[in-house]
Parts: C-alpha cells; sequence; structure tokens
C-alpha cells in the first residue's frame, strides 16, 4: 500500500514551504534537502501551482511559495488530489478485466477504507503540520550548507 | 494509492473459494476466472495456506478450500498481513533518507490515516463477503466451460 511518489513529494514540497515563509524557494533547494530528483519535486510543484496551494515566481531568485490560505487546505483533499489514481485494486479500473466488477462486496468495503483513509487526513490543515514542524524544518534549513 | 497485486489476488482468491465450498479449486481455474497470471494468483494462495485460510491438497482432482474459520478472519487482518510493504511514503521505510524522519507530523497524521483504512476492513470478515456475494460468484462459476 503505497502513495506514489508524485503526492509523496508534493506533501513534503508543502511542508517545506510552510516552514521558509516570506521567499521564494527554488525546486532544487527542496529537492536538495530531501535528496531526491529535482525534477520529479519539480512536477509535484507544478501540480501544487495548479491546485492553488502554492505559486511561482521566474528569474534570479525565483521559486515557490506557499499562497495565502494554503495553510487552511484539508491534509485529504491534497492528497486525493495529486493522487493520480485512487483505484486501489484492479476492480477500481475502468477496464477492470475482474467479471465480479459491479456486484462484488470487496470493491465497496476497500472503497469504504479509501474513504476512512483520506478523511482521517482531513482531520488536519497543512498549516497544522507547518505550525508543529516549523521549528524543526527551519532548522534543518539552518544547516543548510551554500 | 494502490494495494499490490499480491493483495487484489489473494483477496478475490479467497472470494471464490467462499463461494465453491465443499471441493478443491485449483489455481488455474480461479486465474482463469479472473482472467490474471496463474503464476501470480498461485503465489498469493500460498501466503494464504501460510496464513492458515486455505489448505491445499496434492494431486488430481486437488487444489484449495478454505479452512474452518476462515469465513471469520477479518479483512484489515488478511490485507494487512498480505500486503509486502506498509511504507505509505518513502518517510516510512527504514532507509528513508527524509531529513524530516523522527521528528515530522505528516508521517503520524499518514500512519493514522491508513490504520483508519484497515480498521475499516476490519469491520468486514470474509463471511460477510462471501455471504452476500456467493450467488453471485456461483453463477460465475456455472458459466465455466470445461
Amino acid at each position: 500500500m503505497k502513495l506514489t511518489r508524485f503526492t509523496d513529494f508534493g506533501l513534503r514540497a508543502l511542508m517545506y514551504l510552510g516552514a521558509h515563509p516570506g521567499r521564494p524557494i527554488s525546486a532544487g533547494e527542496i529537492s536538495d534537502r530531501f535528496r531526491v530528483s529535482r525534477d520529479h519535486m519539480m512536477k509535484s510543484l507544478q501540480a501544487l501551482d495548479a491546485m492553488g496551494l502554492v505559486s511561482a515566481t521566474r528569474g534570479r531568485g525565483g521559486g515557490f511559495q506557499l499562497t495565502r490560505g494554503a495553510g487552511l487546505a484539508r491534509l485529504g483533499f491534497v492528497a486525493r488530489t495529486l493522487e493520480p489514481s485512487l483505484a486501489l485494486a484492479e476492480c477500481f479500473e475502468e477496464e477492470s478485466t475482474c467479471p465480479l466488477t459491479g456486484g462484488c462486496l470487496l470493491a465497496g468495503a476497500l472503497g469504504e477504507a479509501q474513504a476512512a483513509f483520506f478523511d482521517t487526513l482531513d482531520g488536519y490543515t497543512l498549516g497544522d503540520l507547518v505550525a508543529a514542524d516549523g521549528p524543526h524544518l527551519v532548522q534543518l534549513g539552518g544547516l543548510r550548507v551554500g
């Protein structure tokens, strides 16, 4: 059971940006801090931009910042939107070849469990996570060399 | 967000066996009905055997049957046990390179959501699913040729 890397990186980018308010932060800085691919991090940042959670400024000194109100976004909403597919199992997919599709209680149980997953995440806003982790993240930022 | 094929096949095999009591059923029959790889289905069946949910008989006419009491198994228990990794995101893994590991509220929120997922599945037993889907599954079995 796994979220995609796309969602994983997106969530971490939001946390990093939330802990470093007041200046645009480049995709390279974020990916360096998390030791992950800059290209993949950039794709997640672009999705966050499209969702209105971050805004980008171009040019020298440019980068990404959280938009006003991003801290109010619920974590379940963010994860649900970033995940490219919510097809938990083959039977959830449109081209499913499972002969039980339609009348299957298993799919219903899995769907209910998935809803519980995202509902639980909706109990947290980005602001909740950043507020608690801010000092830790800022400390990490302070350790950054260069 | 996805369960592994391993878990997906395992759950479907349990449903099929539950709907066809009284005779051993081969991995080939199950994989044919679901139009999936026999080898992969066999791996899931072996895991179910190790969990005590199915028993295998060898030789001509052999195959798999649900064990007595398998219908009482909770779906969350089954899925939690079949899933090879419960590492929802990179930060859940032992070799995580995320600098936030340890002090991160995001991982806590994700872990809580994952628990809600499996807890919801634990609201169902295999017997619940088979009892409701039995006629449907039996009908599919009846359509089988050969």
